[in-house]
């Protein structure tokens, strides 16, 4: 809720600035109002670029992780889903998300950015959501990859980023109930460990479940089977990009360069990625005796994902303690998972789900109260750890819990009913000789002789 | 010409705010006659670097899209033209585009940034220039892809930064006769859907005309065949490389983070290219019911050439009708060519040459007149729908003829006269085996098991 | 000594501009300290992430010049590298590298982050320096490539992240001895071709002579053979992110964004790396008529480590001489080595270590004498041809030459070291059939049939 109202307040002073209510399609009134404006555009710009590379990101890991025979339908799958939510979000995401608030429940202004929204800073705020929407929606495709028909994909993308995304994001970003929360200063997540990664994670969760698992995954007595990934470069790849992008994702998330805290949250993001990465890649060793780097390259998104909502209230060794728990839960969550029969290809339930709602309690533990927007003057974010009481610790529980359920059951339904109408699953034949061919008629690498494991 | 003027303007003020004509290598008095500079010298260098990167984009596009056994000779060309782009743009190019005019036709100072060129204002403006030169360059490469020699790519990279390019540009963009035409504002080309990408195209035309089609291409009845790239994870990966390099592109050529017009563009951009992916693949799906991921990423690609011109110009809902004409386009495009003989591999000329005309003729039709360059108090840029009659439309349709006829006319040249004096293609043997071996000693990937389709 | 003296001060304003010795977690008492901070907090910390991302480029060119049977080896060793720089610099390293000075030798605060370091400022700069000491961390891994156990590499990233890259940056970077010789303006590295890739290269040439040659590089005869990479793609696209992320570690490294030098340096990075692959494609091409791209990437490479150390002191023209200096060494280098019998797979001494030292010397040659860190009132530093005498060469002879001993030196002890303890080269068997199987569980592209050349 602080954040929001310093969004609002940013923005308000960015685009009313002048005169009131006054759009502002060139940014000249904006900046006479506020001269200082040009360096928080220029961070708030250059974050959400690096947040749209995390697509690149994203697409690399997961065809890294899968198999060759798929890799055609992943890249198109990670392409239509920003394509998708770029159009969609526009039309209506932003508006229900972001829009005027109606009842605490949900946006209802500035579809198609019409009328005065062509404003600078209403423009602005509509990439930096845009890019976060996109991040949510194509976390989807790693669990449910290799088996999902494209044309459910197509529309499971118009669904997350018209509805189930914005809905939720309306609820904690956008001013709606759960930013209100009498626990705490409210239900708080800073850049997205409920709004974007655990809405992935647990719509993703549902589409696996809704499709069941790949031939070959478990064996007839369910015990599970590793189904190797078919290039550990492009997964390495797409980690570091995300990574990278995460650089974007967390520190811009003040939308102000003003905020000089962007400095800690850059640390912060980092610290919880290597100690993620370090005790997943320790902890399978001690079991197996193997450097296992896929378990690593997921133990570091773990991390980034965990310390996500909590990256701009902790201090460095918070960051570390909760990236190196969350090490422990994707490791562990992995094991869970395929232990009960859900077969999730490149671990996204793990690293985005679980993680996701680690990172929203990890802010009742160990916010510190150093910080909450300062500009604001708001009362900062202060958990168990540092005499808050318990009270920010529930609003981060009830939040987390609403957004599991959101997530899963909607998304459940969401996949329930495509199954019925369309069917969501490709057929036996074409999963064994991949989807590349029949959905989009070119295999990923017609030079190279491949097999299928 | 305003946006011209406007980079003269802030030049003008950054180089001789302190003394006239003095140079300032430290930046020190630049940053006492505008304490504001810093975040403009900020924006325009990750911006910038962000166009650089644009060429790994370019190198994984056509490496994806081409066989794996001109890989490693699509690598050495990806570099060897940025690397002479660099070296040839800083002795003669930049100096000949950006120099003092002389009669509205060249400029004639700056040569090797000597003298008073040794000036923090002229090396940024220089850097800024020069990642675009470099973008113009590389984009041949894909056009004449398989069959050209390596030392014919040497010299054409020389002439096309030495001369073809700086030329246009100093037209458009360097206070030239295109830009004072005395229709609307003159000829505008906001970040170079002509100066950029209908150059690059048509100079890629003029090769492939010359080099002919690659072996197999063409069926003996002249129907076309399709000759699948070597990895479309590859193919993908350039693509969303190109796309947040895109961000780069179109933002930074405000040249001034005080124009916070930059998170509009920033948006256009992203809808165009959403907009042209979305139209492409499902126009492909509609004739062969196949999603088709290659057209689906020129499909984006071509949204973002065409929006490049009228980026700043234009309101969210026009870039996506640009960028939905886009992705037409580059389908009806590459059948197009494909029906006439013309072997274009990766599809440079109707993504980049096509898409190019049409951003340049877009301004004319869309520009709403709502924006300039602000700080300039130039009258604004307004096109057919709304209110601004033919003029505009009439000074695009010159400017994009003129910018077809020389990037053609000269290219065709260029590669004539080098046919004719040292051989452009390769030998048939050279061909069928792949270049990589007969002109670099070294296949792209020893390792494995390949076989050339 | 300048540059660290213009840090220190600007941290002075940042973190005890409010009130003396106050920590300032949020940014607020810094920001009214110094109402233009932002823009420098923006500008380090985006430079910061490019430096983040060349660790993807490392990864990208060391597995694209090895070969595919220990790729997977290379991404845990590559991703592990920046794990524990992340960790260990952030407990350790930063507080003997950046620490209170002890008698010039080492740095004695600011363990974790802890107590008063909580404070933006000091965030923003552990966060800089330890992007540079994971990128000279990561450096080493190419060296000792294909045969290095992971376990010592492991213990290695540990032993260069918390002591010999702090110990020497501290001399430089520090405040320590180096930086106040009392030759020249004492001895300087701008951006580290020395602090960084010296101090890489060296203990990777350590590693590579404690281990030995690879199976199959030298004939009986002694005569070096060549082992082919397994992807110039992915080697190519690793040297265009490292080019990418130098563009942070240049003009970063003004450590402020009021430094418009920044655009003299940025231009300066890009003619090196250019100058450096067109002069290492055409040396190789007049002796074996091939124009080879592994040499280019390396020539690229070789340039922009040359010119790291002189980005901000030298004219573009010198910029040019340098990297094509560098392209000549990288050739000589890799021929020298070879000669040797030394097996460097990847060509990281040459690059790095060769030209690092090049890059020192050539500080005390091209320095114009137009630059030192303008805000701060110091001597500007000047080499032999622009009147400096030779005293600013002296600085920099001695500085390469205490930074070659101290990384060759303690590079070796640290080698040997865990060579008698633990052994550092896995078995024959498993050289020959690759690392990834016996160390991760996980070949890289289990998807294609792959043969080991």
């Amino acid at each position: 809720m602080r954040r929001l109202i310093g969004i609002f307040i940013f923005l308000g002073v960015l685009t009313f600035g002048c005169n009131s209510f006054a759009q502002d399609p060139s940014g000249a009134a904006t900046l006479a109002a506020n001269p200082q404006s040009p360096v928080d555009y220029v961070w708030v710009l250059v974050c959400g670029f690096l947040v749209f590379f995390m697509q690149a990101g994203f697409a690399m890991v997961e065809a890294g992780f899968c198999r060759a025979k798929n890799a055609t339908n992943l890249m198109a799958k990670n392409t239509i889903d920003f394509t998708i939510a770029s159009l969609v979000f526009f039309a209506f995401g932003f508006a229900l998300m972001m829009g005027t608030d109606y009842k605490g429940f949900i946006g209802i202004s500035g579809w198609f950015l019409h009328g005065e929204n062509y404003d600078v800073g209403k423009y602005l705020m509509f990439f930096w959501q845009l890019v976060f929407a996109g991040t949510a929606a194509t976390i989807v495709s790693g669990a449910v990859a290799e088996r999902l028909k494209f044309k459910a994909y197509f529309l499971y993308s118009i669904a997350v980023t018209a509805l189930i995304y914005p809905l939720y994001g309306h609820w904690v970003w956008g001013g709606g109930w759960l930013s209100k929360l009498s626990f705490g200063v409210g239900h708080v997540d800073f850049a997205g460990s409920g709004v974007v990664h655990t809405i992935g994670g647990f719509v993703g969760l549902a589409g696996a479940l809704v499709l069941g698992p790949r031939f070959g995954k478990f064996a007839k007595d369910g015990k599970p089977k590793a189904i190797p990934g078919h290039s550990i470069t492009l997964a390495a790849l797409g980690t570091f990009i995300l990574w990278f992008g995460w650089f974007g994702f967390n520190p811009g998330s003040t939308f102000s360069a003003h905020q000089l805290r962007i400095a800690v949250i850059a640390v912060n993001t980092n610290l919880a990625a290597a100690a993620g990465a370090a005790v997943a890649i320790l902890l399978v060793f001690l079991k197996t005796k193997k450097w296992d780097v896929g378990m690593m390259l997921n133990g570091c998104l773990a991390g980034l994902v965990a310390i996500t909502a909590p990256c701009a209230w902790v201090e460095a060794w918070a960051a570390v303690a909760i990236g190196a728990i969350a090490g422990l839960l994707v490791v562990l969550g992995v094991y869970f998972w395929e232990s009960r029969g859900i077969d999730d290809p490149v671990g996204a339930v793990s690293v985005h789900g679980i993680n996701g709602v680690w990172g929203l309690l990890s802010v009742g533990i160990f916010a510190d109260g150093t910080y909450g927007l300062g500009s604001t003057g708001e009362p900062f974010v202060r958990g168990l750890l540092y005499g808050g009481g318990i009270g920010q610790l529930v609003a981060q529980i009830i939040g987390a819990a609403v957004c599991v359920a959101w997530a899963f059951g909607l998304g459940f339904i969401c996949f329930k009913f495509m199954d019925k109408f369309l069917g969501v699953r490709v057929s036996p034949e074409e999963e064994l000789k991949g989807l590349d061919i029949q959905e989009h008629g070119t295999p990923a690498y017609p030079n190279f002789y491949t097999y299928n494991s």
